[in-house]
């Protein structure tokens, strides 16, 4: 191994050392910690904030980095060093100063507003929230002037590089031209369509013990990740102990069972990282959408189609007691009902990309100064009454509250689930064409073809090519609408 | 405040919240995560506790000290000073490459035992042992060499500092005069004793209900810390939020139930250190022997009282559903009957300590070089069978696999278990001569006299104190083992 290459594997590896640690002690914070242990934890955090960073800004990294750039030359390891210099500008152009205040900033408001969504207390969320913010627009600012890129896509760029607002508004235009009449024209074939609705009540033991047996189904393994409950879903831990997260209803268990198939999907991805390269930004999820596309893989593409519920059916019940609703033509229209709501993460297939859209356009103009945090509230009302035809005036626990994300000053993040969809119905198209009874062997139980597909075309392949190299190599073609449109209107007309 | 000192609490506040890190990460370990996960995790603890020693041994750091010790004055800063020297001094012994080495070698181990322990494995874990053992000898000579102490008395300095095998030896023969013929006494005694055994199965869900109400009236503050499951009970987290663990078995509650008492009393202590040094040695617990005097109170002095558990008994019946072995009579049987057995944790308070004898007899021997690691199992046999009377030849599950100190090379830790049920016996000495009705406000319900005193006397002070002093402070007197023998007669007898 050339000596400067070997210095940046050394650094590196350290990092994802620190990065461990991070992602556990931030997945306790979610899902086990008391109330009263946050300060300490995000004291913690900040810390090893300020040291993960310091580790990125040594001076001796930057150094071997210049070196490997010009003595690495076997392809593998060129690309190892293009992930390694991606993660060591974002950290380079960020004073350790302002690192340490946002991760303050955020751990306090994201602690605060877990109570303060419930209470619907938007004026105690914005006390917390604007130092986020305000450390978000210095964030965006010291990145902006350094890489030539606007406010806004400086922030993009942390999440899906080399995706611009340029890029991503005529996509979202395309959605919001096709988009709002297919919502109108499905309500209207949805409005004669009978639909049972499951009755009951449905312990969060059983809930559980269906969702660890879907997981099984889907691949999970569970001498490498765990099942647990927060507030907000989500798929943390490490690469080899992954963490998903769901929350439960006893009255409800549908949207609890479909959101563990979606985590599930983030899991895998990460599960199959490469081992070999895990310890190195190479071995680490290409994306955030394409992270997305892995959940959106699992959830919508292949989770709520007509053959996978015929699968899943006689699980349901087994675990739920049977009813009539369990049938498995009827959980086909329960998981394809459209229906415009407040939530975004309850939110149907359909209208989900108008969710994001309203929240790109809100963060793109808070980022770039053209609105102030006191305006969102009155802009949220706005535009989920443009795109959605929904009153949330006054209701900010079912409105700007809902989310975690903007907490702690992840602006910049929410494009990624639509592209991710759009991705994902790229990637199903793709499989479909050389799998040609791929619905046959869903229902009889058989997702091998899937699962190696995404393994060799993605999982495996990690961060070894940039999205839009990874995206070609997979398809064939670059990411486009088109299989996403089609892939709805197959679906839903 | 002096600015050498501004300089120490700096490094020293750094340094707590990477321990912060490392508990909650270590917690995780050993209640939550999944088996593959482990290697992964023992790199970046391992990482992590260079990282600390880093921080310790930092040049600027010996200079602040050097200079703090002339420049300040007030004596809590002194006693700062103090506590921050003795936790710089056993760090800076060691070089970082061993403290690297010993984590892994103390992680891989440990991570094994979990399933060779089951296994009966003991060719399996002397494998993984061996090292371990080298790494604590190494570890031993570089300490004692520096301290002018023993190999042996060097290792529990870590645990009970000023403490050696000179003051312990003599306490324990004191113990061995005469606690073997009272074994003998009181078992003559119980051999005509009526105990009725609870019957039935005990749901985890109903013994976890009752923990947690054990755990309220004991003054566990739950919006700062956690009750869940691991193989080995310990008492984790930080001040700031306490992890107790226990384990359980449906065909008897009588262990788990005790067990949640005894760690409660150890977080207590934790959860009652004076909050505004608590990022500072200083206002951490005074030593492990203290720390085993706190939970011994709870368990020994006040749990298997008479008058406690007639408080506690209608709390069992809530939980487990009444039965006549309920009785408080009946339960005070329960807890006081003595039988010699294989099991330290699962040992009556009169032939614990001779557990206790034996572990610090064979891992002196260890240290010191008289014997092998492979020599342990025979020596092992041997004296479980002259100070219990008990064979366990072939059965290293019940024998020297049964605890977890020795897998990560916790040499030396053993003999604070007894001196803390010395300590307990001396303070509860002092508390009764100070609130002669105890015994009554206990089977009332009032635990608060114990409380306020612990508080006042031993939580509060952290380790404002040395050892003796803190103890002399409290009671009026040096440790000596004459309570705790008057105390197991009073019981016994």
């Amino acid at each position: 191994m050339v000596a400067s290459y070997e210095t940046l594997v050394r650094s590196f590896t350290k990092l994802y050392r620190y990065q461990h640690l991070s992602a556990i002690a931030a997945w306790d914070q979610a899902a086990m910690m008391p109330q009263r242990g946050n300060d300490a934890r995000g004291a913690a955090l900040a810390e090893l904030a300020v040291l993960m960073h310091e580790t990125l800004t040594a001076p001796q990294l930057a150094a071997a980095l210049t070196a490997a750039e010009g003595e690495v030359t076997a392809p593998v390891d060129r690309a190892s060093v293009r992930e390694m210099k991606r993660q060591w500008q974002s950290a380079n152009l960020l004073p350790a100063s302002l690192v340490e205040q946002k991760s303050l900033a955020g751990s306090r408001c994201e602690h605060a507003w877990r109570t303060q969504r419930k209470a619907n207390d938007w004026a105690g969320f914005l006390a917390n929230w604007k130092p986020v913010v305000a450390c978000a627009r210095q964030e965006a600012t010291l990145l902006a002037e350094a890489t030539g890129l606007s406010l806004y896509d400086a922030l993009v760029d942390r999440f899906e590089p080399g995706m611009t607002a340029a890029v991503i508004e005529p996509m979202f235009a395309e959605l919001k031209h096709w988009l709002p009449p297919l919502v109108q024209e499905v309500l209207a074939k949805q409005r004669t369509e009978e639909v049972l609705q499951p009755t009951g009540t449905f312990p969060v033991e059983a809930q559980r013990a269906l969702g660890l047996e879907l997981m099984s189904l889907l691949g999970f393994d569970f001498e490498a990740g765990r099942l647990d409950v927060s507030t907000h879903p989500f798929c943390g831990g490490v690469a080899e102990d992954v963490r998903i997260t769901t929350r439960y209803r006893t009255d409800d268990f549908v949207q609890a069972m479909m959101g563990i198939v979606h985590e599930t999907g983030h899991a895998r991805y990460e599960q199959r990282l490469p081992r070999e390269w895990v310890h190195l930004p190479l071995g680490q999820a290409r994306s955030m959408g394409i992270h997305e596309s892995q959940s959106l893989s699992f959830e919508m593409q292949l989770g709520r189609s007509r053959p996978f519920l015929q699968l899943i059916a006689p699980l349901v019940a087994k675990h739920l007691g049977a009813q009539p609703a369990f049938a498995a033509d009827n959980l086909a229209r329960i998981y394809t009902r459209v229906k415009p709501g407040f939530i975004r993460v309850d939110a149907d297939e359909l209208t989900y990309p108008l969710h994001v859209i309203l929240r790109f356009e809100i963060e793109r103009a808070l980022v770039e100064g053209d609105i102030e945090p006191e305006d969102v509230p009155a802009l949220w009302a706005e535009k989920m009454q443009a795109y959605l035809g929904i009153d949330t005036r006054g209701n900010y626990t079912d409105g700007c509250l809902q989310d975690i994300h903007w907490t702690d000053g992840a602006f910049g993040y929410f494009p990624s689930y639509t592209l991710g969809a759009m991705y994902a119905a790229q990637f199903f198209a793709t499989i479909r064409a050389q799998v040609p009874d791929l619905d046959a062997r869903i229902a009889a139980g058989d997702l091998a073809p899937i699962f190696t597909w995404l393994d060799a075309n993605l999982w495996r392949q990690a961060s070894r090519w940039t999205t839009p190299e990874l995206v070609e190599r997979a398809t064939g073609a670059k990411l486009s609408a088109v299989h996403f449109e089609r892939h709805l209107r197959a679906r839903y007309l």
